[in-house]
């Protein structure tokens, strides 16, 4: 079950939680983790509408931040013993979680949650919440 | 993060394939497992605004299937290596699946989840969102 994990992280203090479980994880069976980034798209569009010039250097740190945050958990968990793959796209958080667990064929999704925050959150769901309602597959929610 | 692993259970479907899931999760470290089904209040409520004869039945019938069926789910846990704990409660399943969390001193919950099913469901989330939201330990979440 635990084989081919997805772990789609935020860089959130949540997320970053959730790296001490996944290392739990490898006596449960799990050789190898895709990490995933989504650069959400809203953020983009709202940077782009600044000047060209500030947005292009924004989007452009952008990039390079959640690269250089993807790597240092890359490089944790190549040093806790696994096989990991780094993933960074920008889109639609939930849609991108949910194509890239079928094009990896990921056996399950560990994820962190929040837990309600805002009205928001309580009426839609958070992007957790809805990756446990539209994953096929079974999903570890680790708490704040 | 798997050693003694709660597991509330309605009977439906999707919570007997947790089943499966649950049998793996002995080579994830999982030693016992408290299997918990909650007779939900409201329906002893409504049944018991029958005739007091059949009312007296029917609750009867209820605790007594109740009662079968946490114990084949026993029988077969057993089976498969588990130390087993059945619980059966009457009262409302979030607060009591809670409750038991607590006391049993669980180190993660396993439940099933239908996805979203109807109106009520979307707007208040099934009783799996809220356990998923409350519980303060990790959920594996075993979708139908």
């Amino acid at each position: 079950m635990f084989e081919k994990i997805l772990y789609p992280t935020d860089f959130s203090d949540v997320s970053k939680k959730t790296m001490d479980y996944l290392a739990q994880l490898k006596d449960a069976g799990t050789k190898e983790i895709v990490v995933l980034h989504v650069i959400d798209e809203k953020v983009i569009e709202a940077v782009s509408r600044y000047g060209a010039d500030s947005s292009t250097t924004i989007i452009g740190l952008i990039n390079t931040e959640a690269r250089d945050e993807a790597m240092k958990i890359e490089k944790k968990l190549r040093e806790s013993g696994f096989k990991v793959k780094v993933i960074i796209e920008t889109g639609v958080p939930l849609k991108e979680i949910l194509k890239v667990e079928e094009r990896e064929k990921t056996s399950a999704i560990v994820i962190g949650s929040h837990g309600k925050t805002n009205l928001e959150q309580i009426l839609l769901g958070s992007v957790s919440e809805m990756v446990i309602r539209q994953s096929k597959k079974p999903v570890l929610v680790i708490k704040r």
